[in-house]
C-alpha cells in the first residue's frame, strides 16, 4: 500500500525535483504529514508552514516553488494546479485500498428478464431492475437500489446503496449517485379547479450527462412532457431538490439543501451556495455565483456574485432591526419631511 | 395508442365544435402540437399563438372561444377551465400506456401472516409488511417499501418504491406517496434535565385523508400523544418536513423543501411556497398564501399573500445594505437628532 | 397495561403525597387526563388548570406544590423537574406496549460471514451487512438497512427500517437512527481545474458517540481525511445535512431542515433552530442558541441567542420594504446631506 514518488509523477505529470525513489504511504495536510507522506501547498499564505513541513515530498505551484525550494529539504513536484494534483494523488492512493464489488447479479436481486445487464456490471443484494433497463459496462448498482423500466446507466456508473432511479431516466458514463437519492419522481404539477387539485401526469424523464455526481437524499423530478436535464460534469451535494423540467448547465456545482423550482434554467460553470432557493421559470446565466441561503426570485444573466440574506445578530438587536425594517417606509417619509422643512427654511432665510 | 376526440368529450364533457372523428395521438403545448395532437389555451395572452397552432384540436374557455373560432381551423372543445381539462385529457392518454403492476405478493416480499392484503393489491419485491397492517383494494406497494404494524392503506393507494410507512399510520383512498418518503418517524420531543435530553416517547400516529399526494423524501412525524393530521386533497412536494402533531387543512398545497415545526396548524386552501419555514405551535388560517423562502414565526389568520425574504443583490451591494441594516438603529437616532435640531432652529428663527 | 403509582415512584423517585395504590392507565395532558391518568404541571402558568384537573395523580414541582395541594384532590408526585419526570413516566408506559423484535438474523438478510453480529441483536428482513461490521448486544437493525464494511453499532442501538450506514462509520451505545438517514456518504469535495471538478476521495469516517438520536432522512457525510464527529447525547431532527469534518458538541440539539457545511465546529449544549444554515469552516461556541431560519456566516463564540431572518409581512408591504432595503445606501446619503445642510444653516445663523 505505497507509491513510489517517481511512479506518481509518471502517471500525473509535473516536474520532479529531488529523490524520485521515495516510498509514499499516503497524502496528508501540511501540518500533519510526516516522513512517509506527500503533502501539498495550494494556499500561498501557508508558504512558511510548507517550508517547515516534515513531509517526504511537496506538491507546489511554479510561483511558490522558488521560495519553498530555498528552505524545504524534501522532494518537490512542481505543477500548475497543486490542489488538482492533490486530488489526483489522493485518487491514486484511494484506488489501492478500494475493494471492487464482484461482477454479476446477487442472487437476492430481482432483475426482469427484459433488462440488459452488462456481464461486467455488479448488481448488489436486494436490487430491483425492471424490464427494458440497461446497465452499462463496469457499472455498480449498490444494495437495495431500484432501477425503473427503460432506465439507462452508463459505463462505470456507481450507485451507492438505496438509490431510486425511475423509469425512462438516463445517466451517462462515470456517474456517481449517493444513497437515498430519488431520480425521476413525479414533478409537482396540478391544475386547480374550484380549489381542488387535479394531477397532471408527469411523462417526461430525467436526462443526466457524463461525469455527474449526485448527493445523498437529493431528489430530481422527471419532466412533465419533456425531460429534466442535468448536463455533463454537474456536481450536486446532498438533500438538493430539483423540480421538473429544470436544466442545469455543464460543470455547475450546487451545495447541500438547495431547492430549484420547476422549469428554472441554470447556466454553465455556476456555483450555488448551500440552502439557496431558486424560483421556477427563471434563468440564471453562465458563471453566476449565488451565495448560501439566498432566495433567487428573478432572472440573473450577468456573471458575478449575488447574495440576499439578512444579517445575523444577537436576538435582542435583531428584534430592534426587524422592527425598523418593518417601518422603513415611515423612516423614508420622515426624511422626505425633513428635506422639505429644511428647503423651506433655507428659502425663508434667503428672503 | 390514440383517442378519438368524440370519445374524449363523451368522458370529460365540454362543448365540441368541429369534427369529433379526429384521432388524437396525445396532448402537446401550443407551439409544439402538430396535426395529431390536442392542445389547450389556458393563458389568454397566448390567444394569437393558439389561433396559429397546428394542433388538430384545441381546448378553450368560453371567453376565448369566439376570438379563436374566427381564425383557428381545427376542432374545439369549449369548457370552463381549459387547464383542468388538459390535466384530465393528459390522464386519459397516460392511462393508455401505463403498465399496471400485477396483483399479488412478490415472492421476495416478507408479509406477516397477521397482515391483511386485499387480493387485488400488488405487493412488490422486497416489501416488508408487519402484523395487523391492512392493504386496500387495488393498492400498489412498490419495491422495497416498509409498512409497519397496524398501518392502513386505502383503496387504490400507490406507494412508489422505498417508502417507509410506520406503525399506526393511515392513508385514505387514492393516495400517492413517492420514493424515499418516511411517514411516522418519531417526533422530535425531549425533556431537558440539566442539559441532558430525555426522550419523550412518540405514541401518536399519522392520519392522512383521501386523495393526498406526498413527494419524494418528504417526512411526516408521528404525533407525541395524539395524531399528526393531513386532511383530504393535500398535495405535498418533495423534501418537506412536517413535525409531530401538525394539522394540514384540506386542499392545501405545499411546495418543495418546506419545513413545518411541531403542533403548527395550517388551514384549508392554503399555498406554501418552496423552502418556507413555519414555526411550531402557531396557526395559519384558511386561504393564506406564504411566499417561497419566507419564515413564518407568528400566527396568521387573515387570508392573503405574505412574504419575508431579503432582497437579492450583487454581493458588493448586499454587503453595503447588510451593514446598514445592522445599524438601522443608528440611522433612526440620526433622524431623530435632525428632527430635534430643525425644530429648535425653526423655533429660534421665529423668536 | 397499567402501573401502580407507588411502583412508578419507586423506580423514578420523587416525593409521593396521597394514595400510592392508584392504578394508572397512562399519562395525559392536564386538560385531557381523566381518573385513570397521571398528568404533569411543567408550566407554572397552568396552575389553575392543574388544580382543576380530573387526573388521578399529578407530577408537580416543589415550587408549585403548595399552591396546588390546597385545591387539587388527587395524589401528587413532587419532583425538581416535572417535565423530565413526565418523559420518564411516558417511557415506562411505552415500554409496556413495545414489541421487541426477535433476536437473530432474518433469513432474507444478507450478512457477510466476516461480519460480527451479537447473538442478542435483531437483524430485520432484507438487511445487508458487509464484512468486518460489528453489531452490538441487543442492537436492532430494521428492515432494509445497509451496514457497510467495518461499521460499528454499539449495544442497544436501534436502526429503524431503511437506514444507510456506510463503511467505517461508528455509533455508540443506545443510539437511535430513523428511517432514510444516510450516514457516511461522500463529503462534497472537489478540486477545480479550468472549470472542471476533480473528485477528492473521502476517506474519513463518521464517529458518533453514545445516546445520539438522528432523524429521518438526515444525512451526515464522512470526513475527507479524518472523521466527522458527533459527540455524546446529540439530538438531530429530520432532514438535517451535516457536511464532512464537522464536529457537533455533546448535548447539542438541532431542529429539522438545518444545514451545516463542511468543517464547521458546533459547541456543547447548543440549540440550532429549524432550517438554520451554518457556513463551513466556522466555529460556534458552547451554549449558543441560533434562531430558526437564520444563516450563520461568521464564527460565534459568545453564548447567547442569535437570529437573522427578514420580518414577514403582507406581500404588498414586503415589496415596499424590500425596495427600500435595496436603496438603504441612498437613504444614508440623504441623511448625511441633511446633516451637512443643517450644520451649515446653523453656522450661517450664528454669523
Amino acid at each position: 500500500m505505497s507509491i513510489r514518488l517517481k511512479a506518481l509523477v509518471e502517471v500525473l505529470g509535473g516536474q520532479l525535483i529531488g529523490d524520485g525513489e521515495i516510498l509514499l504511504s499516503g497524502i496528508a495536510p501540511l501540518d500533519v504529514a510526516d516522513a512517509t507522506h506527500i503533502t501539498f501547498l495550494s494556499n500561498p499564505k501557508l508558504k512558511s508552514q510548507a517550508a517547515a513541513s516534515k513531509a517526504a515530498a511537496l506538491i507546489v505551484s511554479e510561483n511558490d516553488n522558488p521560495a519553498i525550494g530555498a528552505e524545504y529539504a524534501g522532494a518537490r513536484v512542481v505543477t500548475a494546479n497543486p490542489y488538482a494534483y492533490f486530488a489526483r494523488t489522493a485518487q491514486m492512493f484511494a484506488a489501492q485500498t478500494e475493494i471492487a464489488p464482484p461482477a454479476g447479479i446477487h442472487p437476492s436481486a430481482v432483475v426482469d428478464p427484459g433488462a440488459m445487464v452488462d456481464p461486467t456490471a455488479s448488481i448488489g443484494p436486494h436490487v430491483v431492475i425492471e424490464a427494458g433497463a440497461k446497465i452499462g459496462e463496469h457499472a455498480v448498482v449498490g444494495a437495495g437500489c431500484y432501477i425503473g423500466r427503460h432506465a439507462v446507466l452508463g459505463a462505470q456508473t456507481l450507485f451507492h446503496p438505496r438509490v431510486t432511479f425511475h423509469a425512462d431516466c438516463r445517466i451517462g458514463a462515470r456517474g456517481i449517485i449517493h444513497s437515498g437519492a430519488v431520480i425521476g419522481a413525479d414533478g409537482f404539477g396540478f391544475a386547480n379547479e374550484k380549489g381542488v387539485y387535479i394531477k397532471i401526469p408527469q411523462t417526461g424523464g430525467v436526462s443526466i450527462g457524463d461525469d455527474v455526481e449526485i448527493g445523498a437524499n437529493t431528489t430530481i423530478d422527471r419532466g412533465a412532457l419533456s425531460d429534466t436535464i442535468i448536463e455533463d460534469g454537474v456536481k450536486l451535494d446532498n438533500q438538493i431538490q430539483i423540480g421538473h423540467n429544470c436544466r442545469i448547465g455543464t460543470h455547475t456545482a450546487i451545495a447541500g439543501c438547495v431547492g430549484i423550482a420547476g422549469s428554472a434554467k441554470i447556466g454553465k460553470y455556476c456555483t450555488i451556495g448551500g440552502a439557496a432557493m431558486i424560483r421556477g421559470h427563471l434563468t440564471i446565466g453562465d458563471h453566476v455565483n449565488i451565495g448560501g441561503g439566498t432566495l433567487v426570485w428573478r432572472t440573473i444573466l450577468e456573471p458575478g456574485e449575488y447574495t440576499g440574506v439578512y444579517p445575523i445578530a444577537k436576538h435582542a438587536d435583531w428584534e430592534k432591526s426587524a422592527a425598523i425594517v418593518r417601518n422603513l417606509n415611515t423612516m423614508r417619509e420622515k426624511i422626505r419631511a425633513l428635506e422639505k422643512t429644511i428647503s423651506q427654511l433655507t428659502e425663508n432665510l434667503k428672503s
